[in-house]
């Protein structure tokens, strides 16, 4: 079978790539200056806390990089013939949007203090908000081309910014590790996306969407890495000393907790005591997704093993009954069931984040508790309602038959994307399963 | 062939796990606070201090997890059908030992100063616990069931904390990198295990047992990640300073000289000149194992290289002659090979490290060096006999059928514990080679 | 088939090996002492700043440990039937030539102070001087024996010592990142080698050089490990302070804009609007090797930016159009492509950095910098014109059959130099295409 013409990914994709950067250098030639940790400092002291500054940030950052770009790009490599692409277009994605991120983030600082400012801090901040355009793509990994992707990023990250700075700032609400803002933000715009792209078709299993075990060890390694690395994610933000040792205290425990519950929920709901690999990937690092919003507070060693346990629990279930369920109602399509690792437990953690503000002595019981819980939940209430909207709004907008969806029978396929060698290229005929390809075709991955 | 009913994993496994969690749940709610540097400290001076020991641990305590989590895995995916197996029990092994070693080394400081205190230190101290079980769990892969290594775990973590205890506090042995608390300790404890667990019946090679070069690939890698991260697991512990740099600096020699010599004796013992990926997986790190208790000390450059160079030739020699040798007189069986990687270097550095005390002039020679020297002695002996001793009786309580051993020829095999894909979950006919498999089967890994 | 004999490297290679390890451990046992960081510092302070320096160059010099050893290990490990080969060839050489190089760097500086001192710094020069070995074994990967390139080794290290003091001491050239000394040195030092050992044979496709997609996933994984630590590489050895901090800024933004660029060059060129797996794992670097040159100057963000979308530009087209021609008119061999990676890249760095001389007002323009550009041209064509003829010299006598280079038929394949299980020993016949090979051949990658 002939691969269709790809004329519009050829022209619109690198010119909108061209397009972008072109106008992003313009920005950073006509505003960006450096901040005050890279400028030059006319004394030594100033070195000197400059150069403590970076020592303390830097470790975070690189951990935080690792987790993006090898630890996520693996977890998404779990379809056996559409490594190359999930691990390219996430690497891309990554780019994009935080190169976006930092113009808009930048000019948002321009509007409030006059400069637009440079540092390994602002890296960070971008950073994040690239966060939340990868997971947002794995609702729809696989179905959406590359150009589509691209529209989202460029839709989601000025909506991002615009919900973190009314969130954080405006609201004041507490979330060190971005449980609300990015976790929750994300996983309901991304559905949201997902909702109005495929409107009511229900979905059907491709026959290419079955991960083997080869491409569930290489996910598996993936989600290894992002656990072992999540506690920097969670605490480079936190204030050095005491808060930051309990961040990272805190995550441990609840990722810990969770590795532990998650084998146990696997095994109890598989026929036969079995473990499932997507379990093992998506469970072992719901802790870390719920415990980002309380982890610098003094929730106590004991409250984030339990939130750890209990988040495993809610994303393995919500695996096992919630993504077909609204599969079967709502004809709802999450490929990667971001539902279930950053929505049930981001939801779960705002709620905790309540609780321990209307409990905490030292936080600040009584009044103060009080209005920091509700301001906790307008938080939640902000981001769930507000990425669903916008999500539905850039779904429908991804279906510009421009932005050159791909065909269903070449969906989950690398040789749409990848110039592959003689005999790979051409994919098996649509509807047949793998089993029956010839052979070079199973090799392929 | 269907697979044995597995119903008393399916009970035993998950009501296990459940408890543990629960009671851990309990006992952290009841006696765990924080420690004086995840507590809120009341000036800047404090604030300042923790932050700097925050910032000067963290990054080795993420090398070691990376270590543990993503480079022991891979190395202990080296067969080719249990790769998400070993991946995964590695994976569960670390977080239940660890969490089982916090709360006994908290009680043991409860004990000793009426606190149980919680911080970085203590997670260190709980992951090179739980260290101890993954290495052990090294003679026995693949042949043991995950409820049978949970049940070593249980066993061998107290009587690791006791141990550790026993020659570091009471013995005053200086074992910085932990060669005799952590390797010969888990090494022969390991070794107890499997003699005392399968007995008298000569050890077979099975059929699945063999690693393919892709398997060999990817286990490489894990060992290369191993090494990279080797001088923070070693120095982690190190008083900050001249102690610490020395250790790093005396491992990275020891690491270096030992690759070199992998090559050269894997080489020379092949037949035609050949390399083989086990020596080169094992071989490339012993020097790292061997160096750990002399690594803090003032033993010159040259013998960190000579002392590399020399465990990485008893480790290939023990891998050529010992193995087979133990094997066909005791029935020996050691399937990663602990013996060759972690016993004879561990024994190599404990003997450096008699030698050290006994002819190093700054470390007290004289008295204090003859009597560190027995101290020293006194500790090889006890993690030696210790955990030999306590290892078979393990060993010979995992005989027990309810924690349900792998039937022989579902052994090596991920589908016995993970759900596959259709058309891979039967494994071939006990005793037929891979080779005759049907091809659905030797695509699984 | 039967394998030839390899007697000369059953000989040669541990006799060179070994004698090399011998040599070595005698020099250490004679010349090295620990430099003032390791060696016991007397006073509080002194301990104190020795701890700080090595917090805050330990990360960074793990994190070029993974580069080398891992990222640069897995992204050779592109050719699916040599990834063990690759892989260890990869390691082997690091250890030797960072070795070799400690030795040769701690004679010159014993020349120069009195004395062989021994420390991370020195450590992290001796890896700086195994990069480029490992850089120039690219052009030769897979036609080339472990024996030819332990004797590059050997010839590559003592040159790069004496080019770099003249590059970097006599004629102070800026150089931060390694642009000149380290890329484009190592980079036509290769391409010396593999011209002159190769002569003017018209380089041919082998059959077993083409990548499979599982072997392009690999090896997309190794270029975004690199990718990611490739700042930690450029800055370990800036001033602390502000001036790292911005070396780091511009190889982050370098960086990213190269990965837009490198998406898009890549679907305008192939045909069908495609991605080329081999464009992205070379394209997304070529920014970080050109900004190392200028990293640590005020050149502005968007200076960085361009300069890393201009690198990726020139890597794409010297894979598209360079390097046929070179292969064609020259005869030129160059099998990963090292000279669009690392030189044109490199020598686009070197001209920025003649151009911030130039323009830069900070820097010091007028007199000072047109002295400065002259510098930095004259380190370019020291680097450039002795690397490329030294090169020539030593690739000559790489034609010395005892060096053993593989037959044409074994080029390529791990079966030479790797013990596998059988049924994959024997390769298929010589030109034979993979697809033709039993199944069992196929499995082994």
């Amino acid at each position: 079978m002939a691969l269709p013409p790809l004329s519009s990914t050829r022209c619109l994709l690198p010119l909108s790539l061209g397009l972008f950067q072109a106008v992003l250098l313009l920005f950073f030639a006509l505003c960006v200056t450096y901040d005050e940790h890279s400028a030059s400092p006319t004394n030594p002291e100033d070195t000197e806390r400059v150069a403590k500054q970076l020592h303390s940030t830097f470790p975070f950052f690189q951990d935080i990089q690792v987790m993006l770009v090898v630890g996520l790009g693996m977890l998404l490599a779990f379809l056996p013939r559409y490594g190359l692409s999930a691990l390219t277009h996430n690497f891309l994605l990554l780019n994009v949007s935080a190169q976006w991120a930092l113009v808009l983030q930048g000019l948002l600082h321009r509007l409030q203090h006059g400069t637009t400012l440079l540092g390994l801090r602002s890296m960070i901040s971008a950073e994040f908000a690239a966060v939340t355009v990868l997971i947002s793509a794995g609702a729809v990994l696989g179905r959406t081309s590359p150009c589509q992707l691209l529209a989202m990023a460029l839709c989601e990250v000025p909506v991002y910014v615009a919900s973190e700075w009314l969130i954080v700032t405006k609201l004041g609400v507490l979330d060190v590790g971005g449980t609300i803002t990015i976790h929750i933000f994300a996983c309901y715009f991304g559905l949201g996306v997902s909702k109005a792209l495929f409107g009511n078709a229900k979905p059907t299993v491709h026959p290419k969407e079955t991960p083997t075990p080869r491409s569930d060890l290489l996910a598996l390694l993936g989600a290894l890495i992002l656990w072992v690395f999540w506690p920097s994610f969670v605490a480079v933000l936190c204030q050095p000393g005491d808060t930051q040792h309990r961040a990272i205290l805190h995550t441990l425990l609840a990722l810990s907790a969770g590795a532990v519950t998650t084998v146990l929920i696997s095994i109890l709901l598989e026929s036969n005591g079995k473990l499932s690999a997507a379990h093992l990937q998506n469970g072992s690092l719901a802790g870390g997704v719920a415990i980002g919003v309380v982890a610098d507070l003094h929730i106590s060693p004991a409250a984030a093993l339990a939130l750890g346990s209990l988040s495993s629990l809610l994303c393995i279930l919500g695996f096992q009954f919630l993504t077909p369920l609204l599969a079967k109602k709502l004809a709802l399509q999450d490929h990667c069931g971001i539902h279930n690792l950053h929505g049930l437990p981001g939801v779960l953690g705002a709620v905790a984040s309540i609780v321990a503000a209307l409990v905490a002595p030292g936080d600040g019981s009584g009044a103060g508790g009080h209005r920091q819980a509700w301001w906790q939940a307008a938080g939640l209430a902000v981001a769930l309602g507000g990425s669903l909207l916008t999500g539905m709004l850039v779904g429908a907008a991804l279906r510009l038959p421009c932005l050159a969806p791909p065909p269903e029978p070449l969906c989950f396929e690398d040789a749409l994307y990848f110039k592959l060698k003689e005999g790979v290229e051409n994919p098996p005929m649509p509807g047949s399963s793998t089993e029956g390809a010839p052979l070079a075709m199973k090799e392929c991955v």
